[in-house]
């Protein structure tokens, strides 16, 4: 059975080698090719892209992983691989690569009508092509064996494992705290935030962001920053993890905050176990971990009072002209304003569940077929106000703001809320275990911090499902209450309620 | 048979692809790749290699290539692009992969075994690993139908059609007549290139750099330029060339002229037809070829008087204090200066091919086995003497000094003396048929060479052999007579003989 086991280790340990060539390719393609390279770029991907699946559905692969199906202790790494692949394996043959172009035409279609529809902000552009796209979602459902409900087909290939029912039973106990919570905050005095939107030189912020990810643990032996107009995370190997950022130099937060949160997920990604490399364990163990962990070090550590109170002096002296008259603590609840705002990507801790719960709900019902798709403008905008208190005055500003469902992309919204609740979960655990955190954190010490993400969260790599993962970790599947906690003290501070 | 043609095609096209993705992962490993990334990038690169190699070897591949045979007249691109397959096939299959895994077990030893020689200067060190080396080469060369020359199988690599004889011949032209020219120079007073080694900051050599390279026809849209420790040109696609640069502040030379060097190679490379994009036939004729537009852009055009005509008040602005008292006839006597060295990589336009003669007729005795090994210290010495008037003083200096041996790159030195001839040849026609070439560069305008160069050698990238193309183009062969009246012309100016 070893020695199976040792050829479908090899055979993935290729195919992992052209998944990470691939992302090599496509970091490159994200940070300096030239643009006259798109068009060949495009064709070494898609030969990768063909070489690799053709490769891993083999049916070599398929009857290996019949024969290692019990051949090893279900706690064991080798038992793991082998599930996981199972998984992947039968997502990837159950649908036939017919569907899979249709897929791709269709969706490089929709893509275009989203553009224009947003760009006019007119809905009724988009809605053919989502019809097509709700179609094609449909059929890709019915490929698989039939769930508890028809959105857990989707939902598993982001949070594997995991139903629609308890994201919906989550969200739930949330809403209606969290709603609560934004009705006091609005009653209250706005605080100031104009000082975040000065002049800020991209060099300096550069080298100030640089001190706090190399603090984190961002190891330039390891890892590279770059800049690109999407920040964004990819791996080539456990131990070369890249980070991309975009710089804003009219508003001090956006490159900031989003190379700690992408330091998050490259943190996660050079952590796996050793042994993990090229193997289909080096990957987290879902989106919504994946999320928990840059959500963690952006928000848990980088928004906390702890933190500035070590690097402010820093950014002061990075930035006199611009913070020298600005006090920590009118600094610290700046970047922590809470305003209920039309777009997901610009919101702020207090508001960003809203827009997911929105999200999930709406795409539910086009699953379930109980929402006519001419009606989402509405059904958005009633949804907006009732959790958010606004109303989009167009639909570019509402409906049509995220680009997901124009690549098919129904199922993973909820992914980046999960994130959110399973960091203050771990937050929790975390500050049981390391009862100076704050202490170290304030002297701008993060390696017990990150030595205890390491062995209790990274070095797992997916082995578990996220549920399972949560559960061994804090003694208690995905909870909302944690991230409620924490909201609760933090803004009761910070907005006197 | 235009079915089986497209087979084919699609199947190279496939090679290409990850061939080209191989490059790209190549020149983020030499330019970006954290060091951390060594290990998974070598995994990601043998795979590629491995799975390139398999596709293109396929007995399909064969198959196809006997079938379409004769199906296209000879002069038509789709005969090229089977001609050249075929002779890349035979050499690809014709040599064992057991045979392939043991040469890159002995050269990896070999490079070991060569640094710490050189580190030494003990060439007895390396001996062992050459006699191995060179026992691979021997059994390499009978995989092959029996050549005229042993060598000639090797050359065949680098210089497809062309005859270990023709080199002999040529070079023993250029032998005789490029000594005496060192000789007429060596009685004559030496110029003076100390302001070449003052401090340049290398901020400035870059910006000053792309403005060179930019007038050359470097552009951003299809072109980049990034630092590395060796400088190099590599192709993802015709319209992404990228070259890399590596900065001395301490001699100017280092990166000006190379990063001239690497655009001759780069126009190269962006300059195949487009309809040769993911074939064979996007590729230079030969290695020689391809360094006879790297040597014209770098010594033709950027040594030469009126090429500085332009650009050295602009050189002189950038660096004041270096050069504001070094006038135009110091400075293009300095950037020319001759003087016979011990290193190859370091030589000049009169001396270096002095170097690659000495090289090229010892590696014929070695494969002819006229030579003992032993005996290699000695006599390269004693040619070093007798070409250019130096002695090495040890063997790190000397025979040692180069990587080439230890890789088992046997057949390839003269490629770079070929590349110096074809510049000078063309260069003759070029200016029969642009008469005020001259002129045009005085004026900083280079649209008509480039465009003289893409019409008449890059547009067929390797349709045709050296020979092929160098006769098609210039009306004769490859022949020194160009190289050695152009050298005559500038260095009886510079030296006054």
């Amino acid at each position: 059975m070893q020695d199976k086991f040792n050829e479908l280790k090899s055979i993935l340990a290729e195919v992992h080698d052209l998944n990470r060539a691939s992302s090599v390719l496509g970091w490159d393609q994200n940070t300096y090719m030239p643009r006259g390279g798109a068009e060949a770029r495009g064709n070494q991907l898609g030969t990768l892209g063909k070489i690799s699946h053709q490769m891993f559905t083999a049916e070599k692969v398929g009857k290996l992983l019949d024969e290692l199906k019990d051949a090893f202790p279900s706690e064991s790494d080798e038992a793991a691989m082998i599930r996981v692949t199972r998984r992947d394996y039968d997502k990837a043959t159950l649908v036939p690569s017919e569907f899979v172009v249709e897929q791709a035409q269709v969706t490089t279609a929709a893509h275009e009508g989203w553009m224009e529809a947003r760009q006019k902000s007119d809905f009724s552009i988009f809605e053919p092509h989502l019809a097509k796209v709700l179609d094609l979602t449909k059929r890709y459902i019915e490929f698989f064996p039939k769930a508890d409900h028809p959105y857990d087909t989707l939902f598993d290939n982001f949070e594997p494992g995991m139903k629609t029912a308890e994201v919906q039973a989550i969200f739930a106990e949330l809403r209606k705290k969290q709603v609560r919570l934004l009705q006091a905050i609005a009653e209250k005095k706005q605080v100031d935030d104009s000082f975040l939107h000065k002049k800020y030189p991209e060099a300096k912020q550069k080298v100030f962001g640089e001190k706090v990810i190399t603090a984190f643990g961002f190891n330039p032996n390891v890892n590279r920053q770059d800049k690109a107009p999407h920040p964004f995370c990819t791996s080539f190997g456990i131990n070369d993890v890249r980070i991309t950022t975009r710089y804003n130099e009219k508003f001090l937060n956006t490159a900031i905050f989003g190379s700690m949160h992408e330091t998050g997920h490259a943190l996660y990604d050079g952590g796996f176990h050793p042994s993990m490399e090229r193997t289909p364990l080096a990957n987290g163990a879902s989106l919504g971990v994946h999320e928990s962990q840059s959500r963690m070090w952006e928000n848990l550590v980088g928004r906390s009072f702890a933190f500035w109170e070590h690097f402010y002096p820093e950014l002061q002296k990075t930035f006199p002209t611009q913070l020298g008259n600005v006090k920590l603590g009118a600094f610290y609840k700046g970047i922590n304003k809470v305003e209920p705002s039309l777009i997901r990507v610009e919101a702020d801790e207090a508001t960003y569940n809203m827009h997911i719960m929105l999200r999930l709900e709406i795409e539910i019902a086009m699953v379930e077929g109980s929402v006519a798709l001419k009606d989402l403008p509405a059904l958005w905008n009633s949804k907006m106000k009732e959790y958010l208190g606004v109303t989009p005055p167009n639909d570019a500003l509402g409906v049509l703001q995220d680009i997901h469902w124009s690549f098919g992309g129904i199922g993973y919204f909820s992914t980046y809320s999960l994130g959110n609740l399973i960091s203050a979960q771990l937050w929790e655990k975390i500050n049981s275990e390391i009862t100076d955190l704050s202490d170290q954190i304030r002297n701008g010490k993060f390696d017990a911090l990150l030595g205890w993400l390491r062995a209790n969260v990274h070095v797992h790599g997916c082995k578990y499902e996220p549920q399972e993962l949560v559960q061994k970790v804090t003694g208690s599947k995905i909870d909302p209450a944690p991230y409620l906690r924490y909201l609760e003290t933090k803004f009761s501070d910070i907005y006197g309620l």
